[in-house]
């Protein structure tokens, strides 16, 4: 498999999953309600992508890096938001 | 960097990152209430997903396979909770 095609896949895959949170991040800002979200998702996830953090560190994978450096910070921000509206 | 190790980080992550949406679909069942959920998010999140278990499988990495495929799974399961609980 051409390892130029997987980065780029990987960058793709990164680059959705990363911006998966940002609807639900636009749709608290808008309704300035956030009570049917569990802390304990983004908390776990958090978690969860702290380690992909580190074993795309280890991998070098830059995709797996990027894409958990963004996920960390936008469960952080829904976590603090959810704490903002509630 | 030993194989084994980064294996193992990748299988716990894998694991912390699936289960992340666990709770999220207690609390909707247990409130029967989805509303402040966004669609996008697990849309979003299951198409990046469907990226990193095809990145998975190229790249041979049990862990990313299992922890997407769970992913992919739950973010179906949480759309059509909040599909019947609206």
């Amino acid at each position: 498999m051409d390892s130029t095609f997987l980065e780029i896949l990987g960058l793709i895959a990164g680059a959705i999953t990363s911006m998966g949170y940002l609807p639900q991040l636009y749709k608290g800002y808008k309704t300035k309600k956030l009570i049917d979200i569990s802390y304990y998702m983004p908390g776990v996830l958090a978690i969860g992508m702290t380690l992909w953090l580190l074993y795309g560190i280890f991998l070098k994978a830059f995709a797996v890096i990027v894409a958990n450096a963004f996920g960390i910070s936008f469960s952080i921000v829904l976590i603090i938001m959810k704490k903002i509206y509630s």
